[in-house]
């Protein structure tokens, strides 16, 4: 591993890496930020491709254990005073990485065989969409379509909710609502939209194809596209003191009772 | 009500406001930061005593219906550009408020008679207590735990991801662990403590008395004291690629799987 040194903010990969803070540039330049020495490597562990890595001066010397980094060819290593204005954390994060994501496509989803699949609407908050993305790897959703209007799945701070997550579960972003369910009926899945206001709660219908769960943004909650299309609207239950359930903790509720459901049916007791 | 206006930025209001920034000082002055129109009312609906009433000039120019603020004795009226330096939030949130928070002790939640109790460990996150607080309202919990060393629960940010939940839920911190798990078991309450790690989940033992379920910190979990003194230690099964669930989301399904397992018991069928 080649170990180079940069001392001028000005250089061009460092303006790189500060670009990677906004979406647009993210987009433009197929990479994002990982932070951290834990993300780093869960990132290396789940095959994504790092492209450049950066350390600050300090971490370098005290913490690194260049083995521990596997096949990198170029450690980068700046000044603690730049490399803090590198970090997106309140605190320095002393190393990070830009990588490429893996792309994956709608239909890539629709072949998948078993396991629900999840659906964000205008998902606003990047610690919600981050947090979602840990609970559906967690609960083996077959992956994650965003609606357009949903913020950035690769945003600093949705990598860092997510846990890693968003390395090992298959998302699909910037998705027309009306397209997109249109192809989820097309392949026998049955569209279940959460919301607070319904009044029924899910039902445990013995459907033999995919389900997809759909959840709306946070202030607004779902479309009238969405309601529309629904095969079930349903609520979780809650205190009438309670007005809603974040949007994460109410997808964990959801993909956890569909598992119930899924292993009461495997046992022929439902 | 009266309109007051103040355009210095050392007026002796406006530097209390910025100080409630800070724990130390909230609990110095026994105060705390409601922040946008939709927390206030909350926070006058669950008669919250509110303070000091402080609005940005263009907000009090264009949005505010001061009928809708109950009754209001004086409403400060600030130049924007000042009022921002008040507002915790990212974009301004155009009126504050200070507000003085009931106490509670644990004296009072282990009289309740009802509901689980739930009891975080050295909780960081302040957007995670907020969420959690949000869920155990929404799931009925008696009431909140916190011990010491867990993040002040009326931090703005929490006071803002609760969404106005820490304005009804009871919560106590700063409590030393080892004491009140004593207090807990003496007064017949199950200790079940929630564990990644843990091959055991949940169990149904229909327990006569109440349940408190204690949640760890986010990045190191229990602590050895807890560990030793809960009667049961359980996980939630989650795919074997995935390390741990987020702690809010943790806490919503366990709370909902205890409302299942009771509802269930109800009717007679467990």
């Amino acid at each position: 591993m080649e170990v180079k040194e940069i001392t001028s903010t000005s250089n061009p990969l460092l303006r790189k890496i500060r670009e990677l803070d906004d979406s647009g540039k993210r987009k433009k330049l197929g990479l994002f930020l990982v932070e951290g020495l834990k993300m780093i490597r869960e990132a290396q562990e789940k095959e994504v491709e790092l492209a450049d890595i950066v350390a600050s001066k300090s971490f370098f010397n005290s913490n690194i254990d260049t083995a521990a980094l596997g096949a990198v060819d170029t450690l980068t290593v700046v000044p603690d005073r730049i490399f803090n204005s590198l970090c997106t954390t309140a605190s320095s994060c002393g190393i990070l990485a830009t990588a490429t994501m893996a792309k994956h496509s709608l239909d890539e989803l629709l072949r998948s065989k078993s396991g629900p699949l999840v659906f964000g609407e205008c998902i606003q908050d990047p610690g919600n969409l981050g947090t979602m993305i840990r609970t559906a790897l967690a609960f083996e959703a077959q992956g994650l379509i965003l609606s357009k209007g949903s913020v950035d799945y690769l945003s600093p701070k949705v990598v860092r909710a997510s846990m890693g997550a968003v390395f090992s579960l298959p998302i699909v972003d910037e998705q027309d609502v009306e397209d997109c369910l249109g192809r989820l009926k097309a392949t026998n899945t049955r569209v279940v939209a959460l919301d607070a206001k319904a009044t029924q709660t899910m039902d445990s219908e013995n459907w033999p194809g995919r389900v997809v769960y759909i959840f709306g943004n946070e202030g607004h909650g779902l479309s009238s596209q969405v309601l529309e299309h629904a095969d079930q609207i349903a609520s979780i239950p809650i205190s009438p003191k309670s007005e809603s359930l974040n949007v994460a903790v109410a997808m964990g509720i959801v993909l956890y009772q569909a598992r119930l459901e899924l292993s009461s049916d495997g046992a022929g007791s439902r």
